[in-house]
């Protein structure tokens, strides 16, 4: 078991890492929580058998935890389920000392987190991760939020959790597909922060692969580890908080122009960035081994490096997507681009310069 | 002009207050907000003629101000009004360096104010409170809700706007009824934390009650002053905050138990105070002859301070609203209750004690 500490003040919390954590929550929640109510919301894929073994732990515990289920997929992040809980933690009469655990992935624990962040002004929250990319991403760091039908997660809060409990003894069941899409963001930690972490991924990504306890627990750990300096120097993304965005301008570009559900996460994140590295070729020093590596890593990872022949999209779709995106100020684009291996920095670069590099990722001209 | 400014930190901002003053809103907030993006989202009776000189000053200023219009009333307080706040900003494509301007009363700036709270996880937000009421209360402290149908303000933020602009020219053409109403809460403020001020009322209540300009101006500037000092030291209500409460556990029973809407915030507050007060009677020292200043500076002001005979609340039915307030812990119901003028205290106490008085307030046995 490994604990990594997220500093913020007096909304600093633990990520707790390890395998068969599940069935020790109970007991190590009950120090955190101002009250035994708990709401456990769920992904229904997540709730057998991950949410009995947490269920019954609170209960254990003395904690009165009650349960609601949610649909799995992205659609389930929308107003209705964020109403869905609202209501039902009301109909619970609970209280601004009641907390709710978030157990599944990164929509449940987005549409959970809001949800706690909102009802009566903010209750405590607890994040359960049952997917990698949920552990080593969006489980850290406090954004929660819906999508509506103009864009993703465009509503929402930033809102610690009290805990992040990461069992890795729940990824055992994770499809593989869905183990692979989240080393693009484990490889991207990497490439923004920690050249020595790249290293050693180049040295064990087959074990991370494939699971192998020691390896994917470091992983996750080194990976909450930055996440979490990250944000504990930025907590609402006014600066340095934008460098976990490396592959994300031109990865959401691709998602949102292929059509949500179109490819996994993963997947366009790691195209976004072979065009994001390649985009820094001699730009502030970024070297063409380096980026090399980059993109090697990226194959052996089971990761796409460019478009699907089938996919069709266009340079120009692209870059309107790009554009669109609400990270982009005032129209001008802008790439986060690797300067050496654990660094990278934002470039606003214009779209004549952009237009090549999308097509060597597979865009049609 | 006055100015009252509240301290939070990176969040503090002025409330300014004075007659005239949304012919220079736009000059006034240009260096204050980060683009030139505003949306003023107005409630429909603010609109004309208030909104149209609002509007006007901040285009003369150079900000492409969008307007929403709002229906009148607590039922807009909800979360379909506040799906139609998102899509427009959605729409509108705001970024996160835009901002949203609340005019009207405590419905518009709650809802308003949690649209801006949520909106990209935050954007900035300016209150331009148009009813006495919103300008002594809801408009400072950063508190923003809506409601569902299990109970008022269950859904929201703490939201610290930019800039409260309190323009006392807006209330000449408000209702009597409404500005009788918002007494209660300035008589309030009075007796949780300035016996001067509450000395002060005696004295200028008819002029206040007039609008003559001075003693409004006097009475809404101390009443921010106040609210601003507490919110300043307790921003999330964990612990002083609960002082501006004082007449609202009653308050909030007598609203809930006969319906939103059968009397005025105000009209219930004021019973509520009554009756709290009455609780305090010889239990922390607080005198029968200071009660009997509190109740008459109640009537003076033209606000009831007992039920209407028509009324038929029973007491019963008061303590089972006041049990299921959010704001009761572990079901024990806490009073607010005062100690000297000036000074109020939470107490638990038992219905037993609490019944004659809901009586002598005019309650059914």
């Amino acid at each position: 078991m490994e604990t990594v500490g997220v500093s913020l003040g007096e909304r600093s919390y633990d990520i707790v890492i390890g395998s068969g954590l599940l069935s020790g929550a109970g007991e190590r929640l009950r120090p955190l929580l101002r009250s035994t109510k708990v709401l456990v919301a769920a992904d229904e894929n997540a709730m057998e058998p991950h949410g009995e073994t947490l269920v019954a732990s609170l209960r254990a515990a003395g904690f009165s935890a009650e349960v609601q289920l949610l649909p799995p997929g992205e659609t389930t992040k929308d107003v209705r389920h964020l109403e869905l809980l609202w209501d039902r933690l009301s109909e619970l009469r609970f209280g601004r000392d009641s907390a709710v655990v978030a157990l599944g992935g990164g929509v449940a624990g987005d549409l959970v987190g809001f949800a706690a962040a909102s009802y009566l002004r903010g209750v405590d929250f607890v994040q359960v991760p049952t997917t990698l990319l949920a552990m080593v991403d969006s489980s850290v760091g406090g954004k929660t939020g819906i999508n509506n039908r103009f864009g993703k997660n465009l509503l929402g809060a930033f809102w610690q959790p009290r805990l992040v409990l990461a069992d890795t003894a729940t990824l055992e069941t994770l499809p593989e597909g869905e183990c692979v899409s989240a080393l693009a963001e484990i490889i991207k930690y990497g490439v923004i922060y920690d050249a020595e972490f790249f290293a050693w991924l180049e040295e064990n990504i087959e074990a991370v692969r494939t699971r192998e306890e020691r390896a994917l627990s470091h992983a996750v750990r080194r990976s909450c580890e930055i996440k979490a300096a990250v944000v504990g120097q930025d907590e609402r993304e006014s600066g340095l908080r934008e460098i976990l965005n490396f592959g994300h301008t031109v990865g959401h570009a691709i998602e949102n122009a292929a059509g949500y559900g179109a490819l996994r996460h993963g997947e366009a994140i790691a195209i976004g960035m072979v065009a994001e590295s390649r985009l820094g070729i001699g730009r502030r020093g970024w070297r063409e081994d380096d980026h090399a590596r980059v993109v090697r890593l990226i194959e052996r990872a089971g990761l796409p490096i460019r478009l699907a022949e089938e996919s069709g999209l266009s340079v120009e779709e692209l870059l309107t997507a790009a554009r669109s995106d609400k990270k982009t100020r005032a129209g001008a684009v802008r790439y986060m681009v690797p300067t050496r291996m654990g660094e990278v920095v934002a470039e606003k670069i214009e779209d004549a310069m952009v237009s090549p590099i999308l097509i060597s990722v597979g865009a049609r001209p």
